[in-house]
């Protein structure tokens, strides 16, 4: 499947949840799939902190540009774009495509950097409003995303009860706990504390906080990981164990001696050349805000009862990020309102990650619940391939 | 109890494991109690990353001055200063006391820094065993330790058998998991890539890397706490919320909104005006080094066959560090070897950190433990309190 990265720009103001505004901004989006004639068959897809729009298939001739989410999604796949009409989108303030700190503030004709405004899951949930309404997308056959993009996609059956007919939360949860603030604040500490950052306003300097970005990713990949699976893929191997010592060690503070180290280490050298330092921060606080449940006193059944959608949730036995115990709140709490919700928690072995990563039994739930939603679009909405008649009716109405 | 500290220099070169040496060494110490007759009344205190030997006691008009683990040793406490002859000793390469990187190289006139060598748990308990000889302590009634503390503890049994009755083992490991090294090479990254590091030797520079040591106070500090703990002090509240406003928060990258967010800066900020950057990065390398059945091809049983000594073992449920089932780990390697060992794991809600906290079911097994020690010693050997008779006739003696 070949993808064509897509921008829409946005003249008017968005009014932000904190009471900032941002305007002439872009969202990059990418769409699989085709649009039934009712335009019943829009699934969007939400991203977590390091990703993008580019959700399923390659660019054209690039083999090795797959998506994100390019096992989930796709033609034949748990999310099939024979049947719907997929759509990604680059959250406002993210480094790859959308308005971020790295453009242009309109008011100033500087660089945003530092000036960039806060934005919120809220904001992100409301800007792919905007972007379905010029799609001419009224109401979503499913919203999907998993870790922060589980908590836009729960967000829009709060904020959009109307626009979503089933939301698909994955590895998420219904705020951060305190640990969870924790880490996200030593990355962030890690960044601001770089004498590179600047301020904030590091483009201008011609650097860019790399040391701080590099520890962020470290200590982020450390929480993506479980224990069991950091043991079973490195354990307490050495990189170059030194040859006729009994122990293999170097013995050195600074050399790399572990595996662990230098996966670590590459990991957020990786990271720390293409990731924005002013983007981590704005993400990983969108993070800490969200909180639906805050301005109910904490009640999360209280929260919920705004929600019409049906819902799946998915989590992971070793994921100790968004551990079970959250999705199973969230699963209550939306019991508690009589909704329609069905949840799995997959026996996986790797951590957070494992949102991502091929598992049959996660991928099977995910396929029976998208066969479910497309079983209750109208027969001939389908463009399915093993109904050609149909789709070429449908391709010529829409 | 007023506590002195004390100084005891080695002229002689210690070889150290890595091959290196260090001569012209001091390692600073502190004892609690009166040493009996037969000198079998002593007990060695072991300690962790960010401790010293000044383990119980006050110092003379400083009231606030408590030994780190004050409320486990003293006078009529679990370990009894009135049966036994406690002894603290700050490790070789720390900064509080004993010879380390902050010292002047005896073959240079310039400080160690960087240059400082590279020590191990093994190369502690060799110094402490090099103490205890001057000090005229053939075997240790027990050898006491948390944490790194514990792994100490253990290392005695395995390189001294003859010299130590009974170990005890507090919250501590055989050896690093993959995810331990990883957080603590975080926070050595912190450091080292702090552009105030120079290398290790910044003491030229007259400056400190306060951020890097910052970074790694904060990391360390998440991986003290449990979750639950995190929760249930700080949770989701707020430090200053706005009034208002219908979520409180500023929605600010930069600056605290999180009473955690606060409660981590403050530790790191502490941290970092005392501890020594090359230390921190030591004791983390020791921490990583320490695992004995390395040389047994990993086989714990194979290498406990050399332990002589009787065991207490004890973990704490919520300890996400060095968790119960790493104790565990060691007492099946005990019992493999038909070893006396005890074994109890406290439900504690408090993480790592339980181990130097009050839990009255802790002390009680502490406690019971060191009776039953007491109870080993010649019955004149005692200068409790309570047999006044019998303590002078001893001190006589001693």
């Amino acid at each position: 499947m070949i993808a064509t990265p897509q921008a829409m720009h946005f003249v008017e103001p968005l009014a932000l949840q904190s009471g900032a505004s941002v305007r002439d901004y872009t969202l990059a989006y990418e769409t699989y799939g085709t649009l039934n004639a009712d335009r019943s068959n829009a699934v969007l897809v939400c991203h977590a902190l390091n990703a993008s729009h580019h959700v399923a298939g390659v660019y054209e001739g690039q083999d090795k540009s797959e998506g994100w989410w390019d096992n989930m999604i796709g033609p034949g796949k748990p999310v099939d774009t024979n049947h719907f009409f997929v759509i990604g989108v680059n959250n406002l303030g993210s480094c790859f495509g959308s308005t971020g700190p790295m453009h242009t503030h309109p008011d100033t004709g500087k660089v945003y950097g530092a000036d960039f405004p806060v934005v919120t899951v809220e904001d992100w949930v409301n800007t792919q409003a905007l972007l379905l309404d010029r799609l001419g997308i009224q109401q979503l056959a499913a919203v999907l995303g998993g870790s922060l993009g589980g908590m836009q996609a729960l967000s829009w059956t709060l904020q959009y009860p109307d626009r979503v007919r089933h939301a698909v939360v994955v590895a998420s949860a219904p705020n951060l706990t305190a640990e969870n603030i924790a880490f996200n604040e030593v990355a962030r500490r890690a960044i601001v504390t770089d004498p590179d950052f600047h301020g904030g306003h590091f483009y201008q300097h011609g650097v860019v906080p790399q040391r701080g970005l590099r520890i962020a990713r470290m200590v982020g990949h450390i929480t993506y990981l479980s224990d069991d699976v950091m043991n079973e893929k490195f354990g307490r191997e050495l990189r170059d164990a030194v040859v006729g010592s009994a122990t293999g060690y170097k013995y050195s503070t600074q050399d790399v001696e572990f595996q662990i180290e230098s996966y670590l280490r590459y990991q957020g050298d990786k990271f720390s050349e293409y990731f924005d330092a002013n983007t981590y921060l704005l993400i990983t606080r969108a993070l800490d805000y969200f909180d639906p449940a805050r301005t109910y006193g904490g009640d999360l059944s209280a929260a919920f009862t705004r929600t019409a959608a049906k819902f799946l949730l998915v989590s992971f036995t070793t994921d100790w990020r968004f551990s079970p115990a959250r999705s199973r709140e969230m699963v209550q709490a939306l019991l508690d309102n009589q909704r329609d919700v069905s949840y799995a928690e997959i026996d996986a072995p790797h951590g957070h990650d494992a949102f991502l990563l091929d598992d049959a039994r996660y991928m099977n739930v995910v396929r029976s619940y998208f066969a479910r939603i497309s079983g209750e679009l109208p027969a001939c909405s389908s463009n399915n391939g093993v109904q050609p008649a149909l789709a070429a009716h449908t391709g010529g109405a829409a």
